[in-house]
C-alpha cells in the first residue's frame, strides 16, 4: 500500500550511495512514486503519453484574446501533423502524443492520434449563461477518465496533461478564482500574450461571469465542483480533470502541465481530494492563476522556465525528472553493496 | 558565425507555431545553441557524455568533512560499476559516463570507462602550502582540454561536467571566495552534510588558506587564475576547467553541474572570458558558493531541485531540456507552413 511503499523508499534513500538528503526534490518524487506503486523500487514510469484535450470557448466572443477561434482547430491539425512544440518535446522525451477532441468548434479531420470525443462544438459564452450543462460537463469528465483507462491499458505508465483551446486561460482564471477565492484581477493573466487594455477587459469578463454564476467570493465551487465546471469551465478542462481522476484511480502518475491543467486539478481535487496523491506538477507557468492553483493543491512544480505555451509542453519536459527519480531508487547501489564507507562509519555511529 | 546563428534563431522563433515569448528559457537555450553552431536550426546536441573528474584533497586532514578520504576511490569504483546516482541519471537521459582519475589518493583499478590521467595522488593541504604546483595545475587543465577533444572526436555533442572528491566543496568555496570576493563565511556550505560546529571550522579553514595565499579580499585570483587554482584548487577542479575550455574551443555546449563545476568555471572564465558562451548551467545546488559563482558568471540554472549530490547529477537532468531547445527550433512548424493563423493576422498587422 501507499504507506508501505513510501516507507520502503525513505529507508532505501538512507542506504543509497548518495549523501543524506542530497537528492532534494528528486527523492520526494521517488517516495511519491513508491507510494503510488505500493512498492520500492517503483517501476520506471515509461513510456509516457501526453493527452492533449482540445475544446473551444464561447467566451471568445467577449474579445479576451487576439487569436481567432479557428486557431484551436488549426493547432489540432498541427499536433496531428507533428508540427507543434508539444510534438518536438514529446519526441525528445520519448512520449506519444494523442489529441482528444472534446469540443473543438471547427471540423477536425480524422487522423492517427486523434480521439474524436466531441461533446459539443465549443462551450457557450459564460458571461451570458453556463458554459455548458451539468450533463455535458459530466460527459467531458468521463471522456477524460476513459482516456486514462485506455492509455494505461495500452501500456503507458506516465500520463501527461495537455490542452488546446483559444480563450481557455479565461475559463481557467474563472475556475481558479472560484476555487481559491483570489480576485479576478489577481488570477487573470496575459495568456498567449495580450496588452494592458485587453488584460483589464479580460479580468472584467472573468468578474462578470463569476458574479453571474454566484461564484465570486463564495464557497459555491467547493460545494458543487461540477456546477462550477459547467458554469465557467471548458470541455478540455473537464477532460483533463477526468484524466487526473482516472490516472489516480489506476495508481498511475500524472504530470500536470500549466494553468489550464491547474484549473482542472482544482476541479478534480474538489471532487476527490485523495486523487491528488497521483499528481506531479511538471512546471510553473508564468500565468498568475497557475501558482495560485498549485499552492491551493499543495503541489510544487519541478520546473520553472518562464514558459506559457500550454499543450502539455512544460509537463513533458518534467517527464525525464520523474523517471529519473524512480531509476535512482532502483539502480543506485547501497553503501554496503558497493563497498563505500558511509558517513555514519566515519562518525563511529555504526 | 555566432551572431548569424543567433539572429536566425530569433527570427525563426517569431514564426514558429508557439505564442510569442512563450517558450521562456527554452528559447534562450535554443538561441545559444544556434549561436554556437553558427546556424539555425542547431543540431540536436546528442549523444551526451558526462565526464566525472575525480581527485583527492590534502585539506581533508583539517577535518572539514566526516567522510573518510577513501570514499573518493570507492565512489570511483561505484561509478565504474554503474551503481551511483550519476549512472542512474545517465541511463535516464541516454548519456555515457566516463571517469577521469586526475588525482585520486588511493589506487584505482583499470576498468572500461576509466581514463587514467593521474597528475598526483591528491593535492597537498592548502592551509600549509599550495595545493599543487603551477605545473601540476596546468597539467590537470590540459587533461580536461584533451578529454573534451577526445569525447567530441568520439561523436559526443553535449559535454556534461561531473566531479568526485571528498573535501572538494572546501576547495570550491576557497576558489569562489577568491574570484568573487565573497567572504569565507558566506561561501562555505555544508557539502555532503555537516553540522554547525564543523561548518564554522570549515569556513575558518577556508579563511586560513585564502589568507596564507594572499587571496582573501584581493584581486590576486583574477590577476593570476592559474596561481589561485594551484594554491587552493583541486586536480578535478582543474580538469573540469579544462573541459569547459576545450568544449568552448570546439563550439560544443557544456552543461555545468554544481558548486565544484561552478568553481572550475570561475577559473576557466578568468583564463578565457569568451569561453563561457558555450556553457549552460544545469542546476542550482544548495551550496551557497554555487549561486555566487553562477551570478558572477552570468549563468542562470535550468533546474532548481534542492540537489547537492555532485557527480554531474544535476547537469545530467538538464540535458533533455537543452536537447529540447534545439529540437524546438528544428521541428516546430511555422504559422505559414502549418496553415495556422498568427496573432498578427488577427490584429490585422499583416
Amino acid at each position: 500500500d501507499v504507506t508501505e511503499g513510501e516507507a520502503a523508499a525513505r529507508e532505501r534513500l538512507t542506504r543509497m550511495t548518495v549523501p543524506p538528503g542530497a537528492l532534494g526534490r528528486i527523492a520526494d518524487v521517488g517516495v511519491r512514486l513508491a507510494g503510488l506503486a505500493g512498492t520500492c523500487p517503483p517501476p520506471v514510469p515509461e513510456p509516457a503519453v501526453v493527452a492533449v484535450f482540445a475544446g473551444d470557448h464561447g467566451v471568445h466572443a467577449q474579445g479576451v484574446t487576439p487569436w481567432p477561434q479557428e486557431v484551436t482547430g488549426q493547432m489540432v491539425a498541427n499536433f496531428l501533423a507533428g508540427g507543434a512544440a508539444v510534438n518536438a518535446f514529446a519526441n525528445q522525451v520519448g512520449a506519444e502524443v494523442v489529441v482528444v477532441d472534446v469540443g473543438v468548434a471547427s471540423p477536425v479531420d480524422e487522423a492517427p492520434g486523434l480521439l474524436p470525443r466531441r461533446i459539443r462544438a465549443g462551450t457557450a459564452d459564460m458571461t451570458a449563461g453556463p458554459a455548458m450543462s451539468r450533463d455535458e460537463a459530466r460527459a467531458a469528465l468521463v471522456v477524460g477518465v476513459e482516456v486514462a483507462r485506455d492509455l494505461v491499458a495500452a501500456g503507458n505508465r506516465l500520463l501527461v496533461t495537455g490542452d488546446m483551446g483559444i480563450a481557455n486561460t479565461t475559463a481557467s482564471a474563472a475556475l481558479v478564482s472560484a476555487f481559491t477565492g483570489a480576485s479576478p484581477e489577481v488570477v487573470t493573466g496575459r495568456g498567449t500574450g495580450i496588452d494592458d487594455a485587453m488584460l483589464a477587459h479580460k479580468a472584467a469578463v472573468v468578474r462578470t461571469a463569476l458574479e453571474r454564476h454566484g461564484l465570486l467570493g463564495t464557497t459555491a465551487a467547493a460545494d458543487d465542483p461540477l456546477g462550477a465546471l459547467a458554469a465557467v469551465g471548458g470541455l478540455e478542462i473537464a477532460g483533463i480533470a477526468g484524466l487526473l481522476l482516472g490516472g489516480a484511480a489506476l495508481r498511475t502518475p500524472v504530470v500536470v502541465d500549466g494553468v489550464v491543467a491547474g484549473a482542472a486539478a482544482l476541479v478534480a481535487h474538489a471532487l476527490a481530494p485523495s486523487a491528488s496523491h497521483a499528481w506531479l506538477a511538471g512546471h510553473r507557468s508564468v500565468e498568475p492563476a497557475h501558482t495560485l492553483a498549485l499552492t491551493h493543491l499543495g503541489l510544487e512544480p519541478l520546473l520553472d522556465l518562464g514558459m506559457r505555451v500550454g499543450e502539455g509542453t512544460g509537463a513533458l519536459l518534467a517527464a525525464p525528472l520523474v523517471a529519473a527519480a524512480a531509476r535512482a531508487l532502483g539502480e543506485v547501489a547501497t553503501f554496503d553493496s558497493a563497498g563505500v564507507d558511509s558517513k555514519a562509519v566515519a562518525e563511529g555511529t555504526t
